[in-house]
């Protein structure tokens, strides 16, 4: 094989949803790449697609990466582990064969490649063996608390990630003891996060957001939220520094 | 007064440092913006400055905002806090008179403004008296991981966010109670993270990045990091995901 025929391998975060919070770097990228590659679900339109389909020129090839079906399979069973460890290898060979052929090629990652991208399947499985870059993305959550106008840590704040998936007393426990948090993965895990704010006293200073600074967006404060309804990746954000009792600038 | 009269305030994220790594967005606004405000330190350049410089246009005013010289007070006197909010209530005031005058501010922030950027200090001030939009940008973390390929958070790990300045005691445990974290404010803390790294066995995991994505970065291994000696801005990371024994892609 002539190392001189290898292409290049690139992680390209899109930002949380407005086009226009894509990079410069990831813009000239979009403009130079072979291939562009992502993943999505059968039937579905990708997110990560949407954001930068503007940038797509013809002479590109596209090559969407789809997900097995399956959902009739719990995600913590045996099958659902070999069968989408399964597709995320054959997912890297596909992207390898291009890389072999002296392509470039650039796989979209929704917000930032390395911050639960999954892009990342694909780069603990090439980085070794390709020429390998990851463009670094605005964040899901810099969006949220940034279209909220919300100060979300300052001074020596601590943040924590938390997803919505844990257990009431996990969440509860790591709330309490933080400044400011972020959770993710709300969906039908909004009411026990609810219960978990409510039981830390931060219920107050919660702010729920749904498709940050996309079309459509929504935000309001937790409390003010009627319904459970809440998509997967819709986001609760407890601010640190504005939420503390006579801080500069605290607000109501 | 005429509301038809008044500006707008922008709070604008600059990127981790590579010029590239600013927003489409970011780039717009620049190239709109009446005024272009930034803090600086007295005799030295802004960072947040420098990244965006390229995209300055001649009739733009700069508007640099100046901290007192206040080395010579400790940080929890209240002399350098009467002074700081006194710094920040005049800079706001000097900012106001621009917005007063129907003018478009652009404030720069380097990260993202309201991740522990000082932008938030006229946020707070100006954002109920006029309109005001945030742009988030790439934080300086994500620079720092995207840099050295580093997967931070994959599926429901727990991210924590650390200032270097906590006591070894606070550093340990929360060390301890995370997947994965990323230390800010390292510079003359740097021996302590190291204690509470070791003392948690996450040494081995630890990555010190300086300068991410800058001219003259430096990112190696903590463990290999021979003498303590660091900037205030250096990160440490530590992964999540890859560093799970028995995970999909985990590196040595």
């Amino acid at each position: 094989m002539n190392a001189f025929l290898k292409g290049r391998l690139v992680g390209v975060g899109t930002g949380p949803g407005d086009p226009e919070l894509l990079t410069l770097k990831a813009a000239r990228i979009l403009a130079e790449a072979d291939v562009v590659a992502y993943f999505a679900k059968r039937g579905n339109n990708s997110n990560a697609r949407a954001i930068v389909e503007a940038q797509f020129r013809p002479e590109m090839t596209e090559l969407p990466l789809l997900y097995p079906v399956t959902t009739e399979i719990a995600r913590d069973h045996d099958d659902y582990r070999s069968q989408i460890t399964a597709f995320y290898e054959e997912s890297a060979e596909k992207v390898a064969e291009h890389l072999e052929a002296g392509r470039m090629v650039a796989v979209l990652s929704e917000g930032d490649p390395l911050f639960y991208g999954s892009y990342m399947h694909l780069h603990v499985r090439l980085a070794h063996r390709f020429p390998t870059e990851v463009i670094p993305g605005v964040t899901a959550m810099s969006g949220c608390w940034s279209q909220t106008g919300i100060p979300i840590v300052q001074g020596d704040d601590v943040l924590t990630v938390l997803p919505g998936t844990m257990s009431e007393f996990e969440l509860s426990r790591r709330l309490a003891d933080t400044d400011a948090a972020v959770i993710m993965k709300v969906g039908r895990n909004l009411p026990k996060i609810r219960r978990a704010l409510e039981a830390t006293a931060k219920l107050s200073r919660a702010v729920y957001v749904e498709r940050g600074t996309m079309a459509g967006s929504v935000s309001m404060k937790l409390a003010d939220k009627k319904d459970d309804k809440a998509p997967y990746f819709a986001i609760v954000l407890v601010a640190g520094w504005s939420g503390r009792p006579g801080a500069v600038g605290a607000q109501a």
